[in-house]
């Protein structure tokens, strides 16, 4: 179901190793194509209820192949997918969930990453995405 | 795990004095630092509803280690947060819960109270959280 | 809706008593007639998987009104209501939840403890339960 | 909250090297002292279905702070303990479940582990949980 455990892990690491760099406490997890886990880590004194944010943000960008924050923008009162923040058991529409490809560009999971600001989310799940993709 | 019973317990019997002493009939609720129940009450006649409302302010608190108004805040239409109370079956994000702090300031669990306005809400936590602080 | 907060709370000191007594550390849930929770106690280090267990206790002595264990007999493989448990969003049928009766037999709530052997956890339940009938 | 995510890693890391050394394909879950999940891995083209089972394993193991095999002995047919199944959203009472203790001998979480025989399950979470013992 696309990713590997190793590239899993490398995500998670990579994403570990930039939460350090910028001074951050996050939860970073791992879905596969199939949008089921493959790797999870969360960083000590990490947010609590961050744990089910960052599993629902990687679910979220896998299910609809898009960055979390992208639906978000849909999801607004008046936009075309208002709540639909209440499908599939619970979904995250702020920014920390991106898909992540294999480097022909194939998706191949996803990572969302919960502990900050979205902001600083995101740019976490960047660096694990990207860690995935450059190899 | 945080909290003991014994000031769980005197966290529920300040809030309930101060409910009392406002003219309130309210749903009280205390979770350690694992966000699990420790001690709860709920007056005579205080809404039914506001069981489940109490526990998941109490629980909310802790997961993100504020109070539950701040990250509502975060969570309107348009907001950076918009719609996190789909995740971790349920936050409650209006005000009403508060972390509770040991003397030194450390987080060691949280109140939730719902029965009347939020700001009553609010009120009642606050007399709840500090009898914890204060010892 | 039936037991006041009072009667509750009166339970749950009983109850408590009678754990501290015969030295074992447990989750005390009284609910109402409606079979909602009233008041709730989880001693320090008792086990977590317990606190649900007191709970659903609680709530299924009242649901049938009836001690729990009486339940889990006819629920066995081949009894007339095996499998029971499932239902209700999941009932608890070995001991340790009892009705709570008023001085005159009637039934006004129910009592769910949870944390060592099923005959310990019977016992304080009674402790609780007798502890309103008597008043 | 008991377990390090340091701790944790190693723990799934030599719960890994056990499941390649005996061939076997798992899904490795690490859980706090609070019962929230720290670290997981998914090897490639392990069962999709014991990703949940690795995890409610973990929990189960916590919740009551014992090995899951233990609790599924008293929860058989006739049983003390018959169908607890249902409780705390889903217990796994069969062999792959341990607490995991630091070296002073207290239980700061568990590890569960869910792929193979249950007895494979065992020797897995055990090579985990000792890898944290011996540190």
């Amino acid at each position: 179901m696309g990713i590997s455990l190793e590239q899993a892990q490398a995500a998670v690491q990579a994403a570990y190793q930039k939460s350090l760099e910028i001074g951050v406490k996050m939860n970073i997890a791992i879905v596969d194509a199939g949008a089921n886990l493959v790797a999870f880590a969360r960083m000590d004194d990490a947010w609590l209820g961050s744990l089910d944010i960052s599993i629902k943000k990687a679910k979220t960008a896998r299910f609809f192949d898009m960055p979390t924050g992208d639906l978000g923008q849909a999801s607004q009162p008046g936009g075309p997918l208002f709540n639909i923040e209440v499908s599939n058991g619970g979904l995250i529409t702020f920014p920390g969930g991106l898909p992540i490809k294999d480097g022909s560009g194939k998706i191949i999971g996803a990572i969302g990453v919960s502990g900050d600001t979205v902001e600083n989310d995101h740019t976490v799940a960047e660096a694990g995405s990207n860690a995935v993709a450059g190899q």
